[in-house]
């Protein structure tokens, strides 16, 4: 069985947009071992799009479309998909009675315009739309299926998921199901981490090992095709077992955890709280550990001048004091940037320790934001993971000895 | 003239890269007037690699690829193209002079991978890569040319804008250039501007007048079709005059203008600095502030948690000035979350004003925060220029009189 994609829409043409329902469809695709040979991006045009499905058709199994499901003169992909396949559309009575009923909810009159929605290729079998107006079809044909899905992305996301993947996977008997998992590690670059797992990288077959440096964290994605979801969640297990007792504490997180969770959360297991004081950050960190629900920092500071100290380490350190004694917190962070060497200061104070450290400061003003604030998470996590080893008569362990 | 864009990778494919460059390629034909029908991308595989360049060079006369010209055996961009015009790769010495001069400068050894970046089709024109290794080529068939380009996104810009550009324009005598300016409007939604500029937005033919909403601002794109770029500078000028007259002070800036960036240069121009303290905001009004390289802002502390006062406006009021009095700032900004009304409350303290304000909250934090610093900035925005208009004596308008 293989796929292919026709994204429609001419500002996809135009660069006006970034095409993330392609990415999505690739990415979702893949996991589920569906092979995707092309995909294609044409314009509101109904010659056109017509010409790239019948083309597809020729080549595919299956045409998965996205976009030209709307109510407006624009949205060609009903009348498209129809003069392909050589059939007529014809207005659902079932999909009118749900829009009626969906404009009624929202007390907004159904225009014409909307009634269009209610139309698909005749024979062709409606994909619910849990989100908004636009229903999608699955038209089947001797040469091949077309799935039309709306461009709005969570609506594509959502039908893709809880329709379409399911519709294909039994549809072409698709046996094996694809999982994956990822490990983050912080503090180290890609080469560090390839020093330690490389082999695996290289050799590991199912699961495979694959390595991804991203701006704060290089993730490590483990693979795994199986028979059903249990056999694979068992194999990436495994292969999950080897790369941590390998990269033991450098393994930050997994999947979407970040930095400032995984510090909010050491900081709860101590029963710390924080306070900020931010030079180079900026206001940074507080943003990030507020965003994430923070349940340890109690308040900040932002210092956007240089604060006047014998030294950068001195001046790190009395702000951090600041901050702890201002905000009554147990530990005080604090980052403070000197002009004289252009080197990032950071100073941790915690109830049993001071910890110190220098980061390079990039000239770009938003990078060396990002950059001391991902230092300084880092620190501080392997100073808090240290603080509650001691606790539990383990030390932790980051690399350095391997 | 009609021009496709072909890009190769099948990590494009699998969804595990956004393709940034198909949206720059978009966008910069757009801006040229060059009519852009398709769009496909395939992966690394010399078969389905011709078959699309094949098939794209049957219908368009200029076909523009991104990709597979590094060193590797996946990169198979060069072989294709060989194919498809029938010819066979040759060597160019002077590719290769330059290449061993890189290596050598770089003191790295040239391997035998390396030396396939020396090869083109027969008779095809090299581009330069002013960044890496990888050189482009043109190579002209009766059917049309094919320009081959790096998928490296900084190479293939550049080499897009310095060769690629200029070379389509003489080759195909486009006369024409495209220009476009963006005005930003913030504080008002996208059909609030279209009752204002709608009849400019549907019968202005050139310049064209565009909108689009994006997170704090309503985008309104003039462009223009002109024969030199002075033409099309004057043209967009008289619509701008038009826009302006209409929207008044709603224009918050142009092009990559941030609210910050200009309440800033507001404050600059007023002589007053700024303190802050930040509820809900969390210190993102810090963040972008500082991020941007503020001159106004003197500090700021962040409170995650709520503050006790008899009303959250009284609470806001009592943070603004708390800030002022601690930062010595001429100005106060507090934001306040009120947990039992779900409402954030604002305050600016000016030594002329104090201006109050509520906001809705939505449920997301990240959310949250960037509503409540966007409603707070457009608010300080028009006090400050209110403020402004006082000393020059011009009441600023925002649009509610009209």
């Amino acid at each position: 069985m293989r796929a292919e994609i026709v994204m429609i829409g001419s500002e996809l043409l135009l660069g006006q947009n970034t095409d993330t329902n392609a990415r999505f469809l690739g990415e979702t695709l893949a996991r589920h071992g569906i092979p995707l040979y092309r995909k294609t991006t044409v314009g509101d045009n109904l010659e056109r799009l017509g010409a790239v499905l019948e083309e597809a058709l020729g080549r595919a199994d299956a045409v998965l479309t996205s976009g030209g499901l709307g109510p407006t003169e624009d949205d060609l992909t009903r009348e498209a998909v129809a003069a392909v396949l050589g059939r007529p559309l014809e207005l659902r009575q079932d999909l009118l009675d749900a829009l009626t009923e969906r404009f009624a909810r929202m007390r907004r009159p159904l225009g014409e315009n909307n009634k269009k929605q209610a139309w698909t290729p005749a024979g062709a079998e409606p994909i619910p739309n849990a989100i908004g107006t636009a229903s999608g079809f699955i038209a089947e044909d001797p040469r091949g299926v077309i799935i039309a899905m709306p461009g709005v992305p969570r609506e594509l996301y959502r039908m893709t998921e809880d329709h379409v993947i399911p519709w294909l996977r039994q549809r072409f008997a698709l046996g094996e199901v694809l999982r994956s998992r990822v490990l983050k590690v912080s503090g180290v670059g890609e080469s560090r981490v390839d020093d330690w797992i490389g082999d695996l990288i290289r050799t590991q077959q199912n699961p495979t090992v694959g390595v991804l440096a991203s701006p704060e964290a290089v993730r490590i994605r483990i693979t795994a095709r199986a028979a059903n979801e249990e056999e694979a969640a068992a194999a990436i297990a495994g292969v999950e077992a080897t790369l941590r007792e390998r990269l033991q504490d450098l393994v930050m997180g997994v999947e979407e955890d970040t930095l400032e969770g995984v510090v909010d959360g050491l900081l709860g297991q101590l029963g710390w709280t924080l306070a900020l004081a931010e030079g180079p950050t900026g206001g940074l960190l507080a943003q990030r550990f507020t965003a994430c629900g923070s349940k340890a920092l109690v308040g900040g500071a932002v210092y956007p001048r240089a604060h006047a100290a014998p030294t950068p380490e001195a001046a790190a350190a009395a702000l951090a004091e600041e901050a702890r004694e201002r905000w009554s917190a147990d530990c005080g962070l604090a980052t403070v940037h000197d002009p004289a060497t252009g080197v990032n200061h950071g100073c941790f104070v915690t109830p049993e320790e001071t910890v110190h450290w220098e980061t390079g400061a990039p000239p770009d003003s938003g990078l060396l934001q990002r950059r001391a604030a991902a230092a300084s998470l880092e620190r501080v996590r392997r100073v808090l993971l240290t603080a509650l080893g001691a606790r539990n008569g383990r030390a932790p362990r980051f690399g350095d000895g391997f």
